[in-house]
């Protein structure tokens, strides 16, 4: 079966860094298989990449490399790993961006991408993406030894995931993580901070302001243009305006507070 | 020869969930070949994603799958569909998005996605796109037969395509269908309405407000900067501006009124 | 192996376009395996396409068909090309989108596309990336032969690549030719006029306006916020700003000047 290359990068689909670093492990592992999972990271935001690969990463067949290259410091001191779980393999800077997605895995392997000789002939300080991960990630795609990239990494960066807080009296604070296309704001609430029969029951979200949505099982349970929380396909409660964008509407941003409220109790 | 998948969907290319349906493929069809046919619909516009599945899966050879995950109504009572034609599979929701493409095939079986065993274990309410569509397209892609997914649908929604209207002595009336990235205005109006001779003819379209624009071969008919309407690619004329934009420069919407008319009658 | 086919287009990636054509290359050429490079060229930028092409298509491994279709002149008298060197094959419209790559290239063999069955059956006089290229591009994925796609180029358009100017006493004039996604303005200025010892030295860019930015290693050499000239990933001097859009803050654009100076003589 051939390799399996997932890509999470901040490069945009207007340049042609995505194409070329593609091209890079197609010359390197012609058999390689490579599904973009995102190209639109906001430039920099090495916590979006986090968010965006831990939400999907799961969902791959087990032995597929992820490589996440969302990388405000090239050419600089950041170190670079590869990381090898379980089920997968990571490669990407040492800045917090395979982070979200280490939580969920049981590491075997972590290593510095150091062996020079995996990478291009000729590295720029300003394109690793295409000088050193890919290259790195066609060797592992095409069968390489992940002790073979470099010495053992015994620790890496680890961006903070912001844990709910307990209110009182069955109440939680949480905050917005992530506001998608459709205008959906994830928070980081799990779902199963929701009350026995969740979404039926007199739980509420409130928001800075007083403004409080009900919690209901999907968007078309309450109208068009009306706002709503449910249980989201990240396992954490989303806000929502049905057939309606939540970030406007609502003003909701990343960061925004959120409270969880369980009425019946 | 392995399968061939079509996406088209709403999703957009900023968040994870193209990327993620099509983990969900390739762990349960690892040899499946997807191929994007556009994420870029518009939020919930289940007509926009009709019109790009029927304006591109005919090209596509025969035995492809075709998905189309445009889904305002996910979560709640809307049917999901699998449609086997004398050349294609069509996979989507029930809200018309597969409608238009099929107005153009023989319908050879069409189901209703009810067998539960070929979704994933566990199926939110807010991502039908990975938790439903995209194992049982798999299931397809893999070989399965349509009939396992789920019982007969003896018929579907079909969105209401906009017939040319005759309007007298040789003229019709049209509207706007479409507006795309070059601003080029694709209009119902079929190039077989034109009169012999086509593009060399006497044949203007006219717009709301009374300005009248040549019909022609080609863009560059024209000189730069001036209306033109020609022959598009799906059979249908559209109203273009060369080296221009000409949903801007002639305030053209989908829905807009336009009347082609042949000045040699 | 299965062909390689990369794809450089004005197309976008909110249309059916590009899709429409990967359909037309997998219904001739099941094997070939597409890679986007950029479907984002501003419409109708053959310069910008020509830019794309010749940063990337060098990293793809030999024998890989880079097809380039930004095509404001479809359907009128432009000719179209395919294009063989000693590493690749190249195919397009003969608008000069090819021609900043074949600058790089030993050309063996280039012949315009005349022979009309290779072609779809029915040409649209809008949309030869679909009914013209793509089915040529699948006839050489397939292995056929360049001298069956139409008689021999004696000819081809050339852009100009503006040439960097000696400006005295070590100065040489250039311009911006590129604004990235990170707002990196890309020079003409090639890394190899910087004196020895490059960015250690006291070489600076001078811009419009009088200001002077330090040449550097890489981003991170300056602090946040603060311009800085860097050995780019193209062999090209860029303007950049550490985590900031350097395009924006100095108010660069293609074609804007630049003057590298070096201090120390």
């Amino acid at each position: 079966m051939a390799s399996l290359l997932t890509l999470t990068t901040d490069f945009g689909l207007t340049d042609w860094f995505a194409g070329t670093l593609k091209g890079v492990v197609l010359a390197r592992a012609p058999d390689t298989r490579i599904v973009d999972i995102s190209h639109g990271i906001a430039p920099g935001d090495s916590r979006g990449g986090a968010f965006a690969l831990a939400a999907s990463c799961a969902y791959f067949p087990e032995g597929t490399v992820h490589l996440a290259v969302v990388d405000p410091g090239v050419g600089g001191s950041r170190a670079a790993l590869a990381v090898r779980t379980k089920r997968f393999l990571f490669v990407g800077p040492d800045n917090g961006v395979l982070s979200f997605a280490l939580r969920n895995e049981t590491v075997e392997s972590a290593r510095y991408l150091r062996n020079e000789e995996l990478f291009l002939t000729s590295v720029s300080r300003t394109f690793h993406g295409r000088d050193v991960f890919a290259p790195v990630a066609a060797y592992l795609c095409g069968g390489g030894e992940i002790e073979k990239v470099g010495p053992e990494a015994r620790e890496w960066v680890r961006l903070r995931w912001p844990e709910p807080l307990p209110a009182g009296r069955g109440q939680w604070r949480g905050e917005v993580v992530y506001v998608d296309r459709y205008g959906n704001a994830i928070t980081n609430l799990p779902e199963t901070l929701l009350p026995e029969g969740g979404e039926n029951s007199a739980a509420v979200m409130a928001l800075e302001g007083g403004r409080e949505v009900p919690v209901k099982a999907f968007y078309g349970a309450v109208e068009r243009g009306v706002p709503v929380a449910v249980p989201g396909s990240s396992g954490l409660i989303e806000l929502a305006v049905n057939a309606g964008h939540a970030g406007d509407s609502l003003d909701l941003f990343i960061g925004s507070p959120v409270w969880l409220r369980d009425d019946s109790t």
